[in-house]
């Protein structure tokens, strides 16, 4: 907690938000931080291209593949203290305990600080575990651009990174033997059915859906009902519809989806005319592929339905399609058989939010440990997880790392 | 026809939407080619303290109260050319057409031009026929203020006008027999059903509520179906009652209520996030006060029981709440005799929109003829009524103004 309090005041601001975008002055020194941190603890430390930071303490075999444990240290703008650095904070204190109390184990251990987790400033999310796991291209990078105008080629420059030489930082998967992450929920669950553990099965990925109904513009006092085309009115029969679908698919059984409309635009948009144009970003997730997909699909069937029925225009663009990962299940079984060793309650759960877990399942088996987040919030200085739940995720975490560094997965 | 187009030359802009608001150089120079106008018809001028201007051609009794016709020359903001100037134009010609003719009336015709009939510059609507019927307070006049911050007092100042002495302007109700307003109909229904004239029963007016549903803002990929509390969706679900309640009531025989959202803001209102607030703007008109009333009181209750049955917040603040105007129905009887002498097809329809004849109403009876609206647009450079149309529904002003100023109603 102490450390994991250092880091918190780092960006911290006068409403207790804290911001650390990534490579902003106040996102580094938390890594300056960490990398002390690390040093005191007698860890190894080895920093990739892109500033990735892993710490490592060698096991009884230091030809075995390491078990890496971590998360981020960037924030969102005004977000909180334990979104990132519970995993790397919990994983580092996790390595200490087993280091200082000389708990024997075969495979090397690394505690990872990923870069850019959070695509706050550059639109990226995953970084810099994108680029462990070989994924990013160099022609992405260039052209992201932040809020103010500032190129990221511009900035990793400015780092000394050249840009060019960021395709070779896949890490070598035949080095790594599993990638664990302790991540606080950001959401509701666990708080309500009082359960202190989540143990992650999947990782949710997002359709995102720009859907326009055209209809048109008219004076609403002259208008009469039956001759208007009313574009907001079939945008609410579209958005009715997603909450009743999306209900139905919300068990785990059938995928766990979720779908939300959360940003919407009107025009002309005022008082005294009829909308003739509505525009709607559309967010759905699930747990697997077919049941997101089944979802977006009747979702986009309907949208065709409802603009038919009044005659009206509509426009289905697609942001971003991406499908969900599934994380390991042998992990899973070790931390689930844990748990029922030492009596922890627990709940098998998916993440409805993106993680670098979901870049690194592509080179090794990931797992996750969720710990509770008080009413679900996250991004937001309200952000807030009990100090006991924090150590238990550690405690969780570091047995998981012993066994899986001394056992065949 | 020329005289129209003189009028929809001032103030014309590059993509042919006419832009004169009220007091500004445009809307001046409009009311100067009405008084020249009028002085080569050979009518006598009287323009009041605000500015409404009465060209008076008197009958054989010059004592008898006088029959008005008019409207407006001020516009929108890239408006048409028809929403105005062919109520004024069309009575001048009217009375000009008798004088020429040498056609006998008892009673004295005057044209008129109300001052500031939009709300565009000043947010007050019938600005100058308020003043005639005797209803504008000096007090809410001095406070309005224009999109670029002047003071409606300093304008009136600037002109010479002192706002302590409008008061004064309203019109002794015994020297005024009739007013009739001749205007395009700003909505689709005479051109939908074939007809080229409108006689028109009241004038709706609206009720209009802000309506603001409070849920929670939450995640959207972390926060399960079942546990959100999604303003807008709850928004949509009463967005939908509007419409299908003033379906309900959208005949004649149940006051031709029409409802409309037709603005709407959502918070945080990011794709990521399930919306937490979301206020709506709602407009219901009527032509009855009693079946607007109906509507409104059940939207409201519908507000509550949606916030009610999915445990959020919902507040219902009314912006404005007016009564419906029934305008004369001698005069209706009037016109409805002369279209059906001339076997004109005309339509016995309420009006969506406001009209000075709204205000005249108050001290005379008032009466007003509508001819059809292309695709029912108004405010817009595409307002456009056929010349046919407008010298039709001269045509009937004209024969009307003379059996009323002949006749007792």
């Amino acid at each position: 907690m102490r450390d994991l309090n250092a880091i918190g005041r780092i960006g911290i601001g006068n409403r207790g938000g804290v911001t650390r975008l990534v490579f902003s002055i106040k996102e580094l020194r938390s890594r300056q931080v960490l990398i002390h941190l690390m040093r005191q603890a007698g860890l190894a430390i080895n920093i990739d291209g892109i500033g990735n930071i892993f710490g490592r303490l060698e096991g009884g075999d230091q030809k075995a593949p390491a078990v890496l444990a971590g998360s981020h240290l960037d924030t969102v703008i005004h977000g909180g203290k334990y979104d990132g650095p519970v995993g790397v904070i919990g994983a580092l204190e996790a390595i200490r305990t087993i280091n200082e109390n000389k708990i024997p184990i075969r495979a090397p251990l690394e505690v990872v600080c990923f870069v850019g987790e959070e695509s706050s400033r550059f639109g990226f999310s995953t970084l810099g575990s994108s680029l462990v796991a070989g994924e990013v291209h160099a022609k992405d990078l260039a052209n992201a651009v932040d809020a103010q105008g500032t190129k990221l080629a511009d900035v990793l420059s400015g780092l000394g990174i050249a840009p060019k030489k960021l395709h070779g930082l896949a890490r070598d998967p035949k080095t790594v033997k599993a990638y664990l992450e302790l991540h606080i929920e950001q959401g509701p669950i666990l708080e309500a059915i009082g359960k202190r553990i989540g143990l992650v099965t999947s990782i949710a990925a997002p359709s995102r859906f720009r859907i326009i109904f055209t209809g048109q513009a008219d004076h609403s006092g002259t208008t009469p009902m039956e001759m208007r085309k009313d574009a907001l009115v079939a945008a609410a029969q579209l958005i009715e519809f997603i909450e009743k679908t999306c209900r139905q698919y919300s068990s785990m059984a059938k995928g766990r989806v979720v779908g939300t409309v959360g940003a919407m635009k009107i025009e002309p948009g005022v008082i005294n005319a009829v909308p003739g144009r509505a525009e709607l970003l559309v967010d759905i997730r699930g747990i697997t592929a077919q049941s997101k997909d089944r979802v977006a699909r009747m979702v986009k069937q309907e949208a065709q339905n409802i603009a038919r029925k009044r005659a009206i225009g509509v426009e289905v663009l697609t942001i971003r399609e991406e499908d969900p990962v599934p994380l390991d299940k042998r992990l899973l079984g070790v931390t689930k058989a844990i748990c029922e060793e030492r009596k922890i309650i627990y709940e098998i759960m998916p993440s409805g939010a993106g993680h670098d877990a979901m870049q690194m399942a592509k080179i090794t088996p990931a797992g996750m440990i969720f710990i509770p987040s008080q009413r679900g919030i996250s991004h937001n200085p309200l952000e807030w997880t009990a100090p006991d739940d924090i150590g238990l995720g550690a405690q969780l975490l570091m047995e998981t790392m012993i066994r899986v560094a001394n056992e065949s997965l």
